[in-house]
């Protein structure tokens, strides 16, 4: 990236004030920035910075009134943060979108085919009969098995590993190390102890709008025909499990760490914290909330529940459960002295039978 | 695939109602199916679809009376059902077992040997002095370092990563992203608060029919001629942390994202759930059973023991406590009126030796 | 590795009793050892295995008197056990240090450069900009994203992964599968109830002496200029997650499968045992001490603190509370007894009212 002053001041509908000529090659903070860089002003705790900065630039509010003297060159605007974020989009998709052409050596299989606009990184490789669409971004050593269909603008990063026969839909971002489509863990118990594994014949199907996190692993469905789902604008952040024939409606967010166990279908718009576990064949009703490391062995039926513990219930109760478990020490002692205290009471309890003179 | 209905009528015993010369290449549930491809029906409720279906053939029972029309050929087996997932084994089978040969670029080291029918995938990387038994499956960007062994039937899924000198049996299947061998966390501290990693020179020993799920994790044990041991027929889910030194007994199941600290030995049989945690230098004995999310700190001693808990203990009793763990406000608010209530007793407690005219 | 018994002798400051001559390319156990292989004797448990040992060395204790004939030669030092461990420690560098040069095919992008006595494995890639210091060894599979910086004398096992603009010291170690910059967990509601991605533009800096799990992921921090940081001599075990704008004090050590949440500072010397989850924008004061799986939801102040629980408060504390929360069935069944005790004595306590004759 190289834009001269001007040339971003008229991006942001903003002014010059100074060398509109000077180039400008990188953003930094006000603090840190160097010749060549642009920063921006938006909080007054940091006004100080921008007499000492050696930016080439700083996006500043219209009505900044300076109190010393300024060697930078200004862009005024409206809201100095919004459009320093601007500007970090615009930079964030030229540097993604640098990306493309097919790298050497690559790997693409019988009867595959891509559509425009593709990155294919060293080392990524696509098996037989598998599909994949417009500007879809490919990083190095990720591997795509036979049959996968994947959809346009996806952004599969280094060293993903796709099963074959998984569908992933458009617009999603899968990150480094993420898995798509291996075993569900179904095994049968043998006579003599040992187990059997059950093959596991389904694909995992993922709509638009997903982003998968990374070194998360997602298994296929069991049965021929079935898919583990995860539905369009979901939310998985990294290292989460989630097992055969799961399915995660609509718009769900899933914090790390997380696992869901096969078969259960969680519902839309459901936020579940870090670390959490779900038990097998549930059905978690949509908008529920479930808090960090609690264990979910019910289906929550009703919208909106909040939920809490291990295992779960609801979370305001949980809290009040809770504070009484850090007190129970005590409650032990009240107790005890309960006892005694009534202990006494009944020897005193026997006189007044004895005492009815 | 591709075989005729009457041959797949003859694979299964059946017998064929209809064109048995029409060609099938795809297995798919009756609501799906398609020309071309065969589906089954077994469960009553889904009779209806056998009347509309367009899949070629259906395989239904011996004794299937139609109450409509069908386009579709039958086979008549004895239980649909068993016949269209033997049908799915082969089916499974044939396509797992398609994978063979060389792609390139692959890499392979000095003195290693490989067995014969081999399937090594693009960039997959062998070390040197490695032995391969007959018929392994090593699928693309899996890397196995130096001196490693591994039997016969094995399948090393994409990106599995085995360091140098491990031991992997028969009939093993490594999911994506597994790693075996990284190094045990062993630091020593040392006088200005830094550590000093403690080299860890032992290795890990899978034994045979041993199924390892995505993204777990082995170490190495510490010592030289020490190792990790997983006994035969183990199944590991994804996301398991096996640390150094550990040993699991054979037949033994573990659920997805449960970790294994230092020197435990897991005994046979045992079944984990998920999300659990053990201690170090355990001992766990066979056939124990551990509720997900459980945090053992203890060994079980007796066979069969079932665990629930962080930390743990009896199953049942910590189900009870946790009845009344729900209730803790409820006990407290009892406990206050009870204080209360004999706070009065007391002051009357004083009458009686008042009153005692 | 090739040394006569003499050499390895000299090395040790030890005395040969035997062939100095003769040839040892392996260390191994006594009880295992064969022909060319050097043991050592210590426990004095193990002395019966040196009158049948195949090694054709054996360090001994200086003052070791033999029962019986011992057809090995001997080398005889103050400590064998402490001979022995250096020498594994030599072998151990030997091994790692072998590894050098570049394997073919192996990835390098424009205006990367790297330092000398580098190993790049097979398959490994190194994008543009990327700068690397000397004695780095870059396994199979590795990918470096464009901008990286590495210092000297690191190691990057298999299949790490280190996204584009990190910044890795000097002397750390990076375990295969882990993740170093991926994106935070972050998405703006929408209107409609969807997530809008927003763009994640920092990155990760580790400094020096850091060793980080397989399969460890590490997320980039949110905004431009900012660093997700894990300072110098932090040891971090397998499967950890830690989130985007988070800082790992100096010679933090933290156990498998703990997840650390978005811009929460763990201080220095902090021990965090394994599968802890700690919330977001927490401060973690110095030498604090956190339980396996406990959840941290406040910020411990005092330095030193020892937490446990989920969510944690002071360890004993949590202690004392379990103990009771297993004997909570216990607890109320004495409450349920205080109950009908003083039922029985309100109605006495009305009679001393009455029978105040």
């Amino acid at each position: 990236m190289e834009f001269s002053i001007a040339q971003i001041a008229a991006m942001l509908g903003g002014e010059v004030k100074g060398n509109g000529a000077e180039k400008i090659n990188m953003l930094a903070k006000i603090q840190d920035a160097k010749k060549g860089q642009i920063a921006f002003l938006s909080n007054p705790k940091y006004e100080h910075f921008i007499y000492t900065t050696q930016a080439s630039a700083v996006i500043v509010k219209k009505d900044f009134q300076a109190r010393k003297e300024i060697t930078s060159s200004l862009i005024l605007v409206d809201d100095p943060y919004t459009s320093f974020t601007a500007l970090l989009e615009e930079y964030h998709k030229v540097i993604s979108f640098q990306k493309s052409g097919i790298e050497q050596p690559s790997f693409i299989g019988d009867g595959s085919a891509t559509g425009t606009q593709i990155y294919r990184g060293a080392f990524s490789y696509i098996g037989n009969k598998v599909t994949i669409g417009d500007n879809v971004k490919i990083y190095p050593h990720v591997f795509i098995g036979d049959n996968v269909v994947i959809g346009n603008n996806t952004i599969l990063h280094p060293n993903v590993k796709i099963y074959a026969d998984s569908r992933i839909g458009n617009n999603c971002v899968i990150h480094a190390g993420a898995v798509i489509g291996s075993d569900g863990f179904g095994f049968a118990p043998q006579g003599d102890g040992s187990y059997k594994s059950i093959p596991q014949l389904g694909n995992v199907l993922i709509e638009d709008n997903v982003t998968i996190g990374a070194n998360t692993v997602i298994d296929c469905a069991t049965l021929f025909g079935d898919s583990t789902i995860v539905r369009r604008g979901v939310k998985l952040d990294n290292l989460i499990q989630i097992a055969h024939n799961v399915e995660i409606g609509k718009n769900t967010v899933i914090a790390a760490q997380t696992g869901i166990s096969g078969s259960t279908k969680v519902g839309e718009s459901v936020m579940i914290a870090g670390q959490v576990g779900i038990a097998g064949h549930l059905v978690i009703a949509n908008r529920t909330q479930i808090g960090a490391q609690s264990g979910i062995l019910k289906s929550p039926k009703e919208e909106g529940t909040q939920l809490n513990g291990s295992p779960a219930f609801d979370l305001k109760d949980h809290f009040r459960s809770y504070v009484i478990f850090k007190r129970l020490p005590e409650l032990n002692d009240r107790l005890r002295e309960l006892e005694k205290k009534t202990a006494d009471l009944k020897a005193v309890n026997i006189t007044p039978g004895n005492n009815g003179q």
